[in-house]
């Protein structure tokens, strides 16, 4: 893979002993490395978002135990693997809602825990951790290579949230599809919604696309509806938290407004996600249970109150967008359609199509 | 009119030869009230968006001509004519895209015009101007009681933008539905978009319910679609800035979409509004042009940054909903169909029907 998106600095990287990452809470406004060279450092960037991203969070977690291994400095096989328990405890729970932290430490604890010495038990622990980082490294250009193929005429993109560099171990999902546009050379600009209340799209989003030479325009979410009738977008493509078994997806609140603002203007709107983002087990949309964040997100930004403190707030993360609302998935197998019960079997029995090359 | 929501503190009234008004730009922090003395004070209020709303604009503007009046104390009729020319030239052009501003000026200096002494020239003008509150107010009362009788059985209401006691010079269009209902004794309750990005209803409309002891939930506009699709609303209700002869309505940017979501969830859809808001000459929704806003209104967050203070933005002022999606319009006449044409002619032309009591 050529093109600019992978020259560009990723959310999370392993240098040296200690783990680099983008600071997300001094975007925009600058560009801070962060160097977290202890397991506290890092649960504690994870905790207050200066890591966020299912993804970019999961890296971290499986790094933060070679980290967990190192400050332990056993120097027999069954202190590391006691250090490694401990580890692996503390910084799976570091955010308990996150599933890909959980899962990617697992991972790094279960393949660690093979070695016979303390050496050889950091070795297969930060093996495991890079091999996580390139997994999803990969599945995002897969991603994107699928979403170029599939969207050639598309220029005009409408994303929504943050799913790029920032919020993956790659240059991200529908982000990717973008950042394989511009790294083919073909011609892509990209129309961001906000996402209130986080305004991730605001703050990540158009920061990253800048960054990277993108072309990008930033609008409110209720410009969405607009643009779209207009016919200044060509498609939108947005990410997502879970796909059900019948392509019910939950993603941030907004995307199934811009859903139906994009079947109305005859849009195509697809998600893009790894096929680990899709959960056969959920039956449907209904099945999900959407979480309720704190008010203070919508009343107030950056501690500045807009609305009286006292109104109450109704504020879910989350939207569940019905599956005849989406056109495809983009994922790392190819552009998928529902049902997706036998997702997860052997790659022989899904659809997925070739990687274009 | 009994009942709470007139005996709350009007966005503007005559006091003393003063004109008193609500503050906007301190809400909602704290309840300010301004006295303004001289014509300077009201151009500077009106321009720095201290008194919104173009009906609330208009009315101040009226008064405002008494105000230069007073303040030329012109012992003679030439010299109080003069007068009358240049505080309404002046007033009038203190925000030259708001029309009720001009309409309200020009209608006050052509009542004045026809006094033969400066006291009468004064009398009339004041006469006028508390015509115009007093018209404003009486069609906001109308428009209430109209769209209580529509939605008798309909308690929880979602609104967006602001369209209440701080936008006219009564208790509003949209949200004066829902006072006629808190007057009424009736159960309401009320789902308010936050309106970005100016957040006119998490600043202005989460202010003025709490004040007048109503229910008001704040939502994120991304939200309104999942609540509407949740059921818990019963009917969406919102203001205009012009309705085209055809139905098709501008109003404040999020509009569409809401409307879009409520379809979608078999909610029904209503435009309240005075008479004066619909506009023959306008054949439908492709002959409005949208106004386009600064991009830091969008870029910033009372004056915080959230998104690179670099990145283009597109920012319109309002969006246009297609008549299909509106269910009725609650207007001072009733609850009207389009076509509009013939709207301003005569009462006996139109479909209206009576105030019901």
């Amino acid at each position: 893979m050529n093109g600019m998106a992978t020259e560009l600095r990723p959310a999370v990287a392993w240098a040296d002993g200690a783990i680099e990452i983008i600071d997300q809470t001094r975007l925009p406004a600058e560009l801070v490395i962060q160097r977290l060279e202890t397991t506290a450092d890092i649960v504690e960037a994870i905790q207050r978002l200066a890591v966020r991203g299912a993804p970019a969070i999961g890296g971290c977690g499986a790094l933060a135990v070679v980290v967990g291994l190192d400050e332990a400095a056993a120097d027999s096989a069954q202190g590391a693997l006691a250090a490694l328990e401990e580890v692996a405890t503390r910084v799976g729970e570091a955010r308990p809602t996150a599933v890909n932290l959980s899962y990617a430490v697992r991972r790094v604890r279960e393949r660690a825990a093979g070695g016979t010495s303390a050496a050889e038990i950091r070795e297969l622990a930060l093996a495991e951790a890079l091999a996580i980082l390139e997994e999803d490294h990969d599945a995002c250009e897969r991603i994107g290579e699928f979403g170029r193929a599939e969207l050639a005429s598309a220029e005009a993109i409408l994303t929504h949230c943050n799913t790029g560099r920032l919020a993956t171990l790659g240059w991200g999902t529908a982000l990717g599809v973008v950042y394989a546009k511009a790294a083919a050379g073909e011609p892509v600009r990209v129309f961001a919604c906000e996402a209130r209340p986080l305004l991730q799209g605001a703050r990540l989003t158009a920061w990253e696309l800048l960054d990277a030479g993108i072309d990008v325009t930033l609008i409110p979410d209720n410009a969405a509806a607009s643009l779209l009738r207009d016919g200044r977008a060509d498609a939108v493509v947005v990410g997502a938290d879970r796909v059900a078994a019948n392509g019910d997806t939950a993603n941030k609140l907004g995307t199934y407004p811009l859903a139906l603002a994009a079947k109305a203007a005859g849009v195509p709107v697809y998600v893009a996600a790894p096929v680990s983002t899709f959960d056969p087990a959920t039956a449907s949309g209904d099945d999900i249970v959407i979480e309720e964040r704190a008010a203070d997100e919508v009343r107030a930004y950056h501690g500045t109150y807009a609305a009286p403190a006292d109104v109450p707030v109704w504020n879910p993360a989350f939207d569940v967008t019905p599956h005849e609302l989406v056109t495809g998935y983009i994922t790392d197998l190819g552009v998928l359609q529902p049902p997706f019960d036998d997702l997860h079997r052997p790659a022989s029995d899904t659809d997925s199509t070739e990687v274009p090359t």
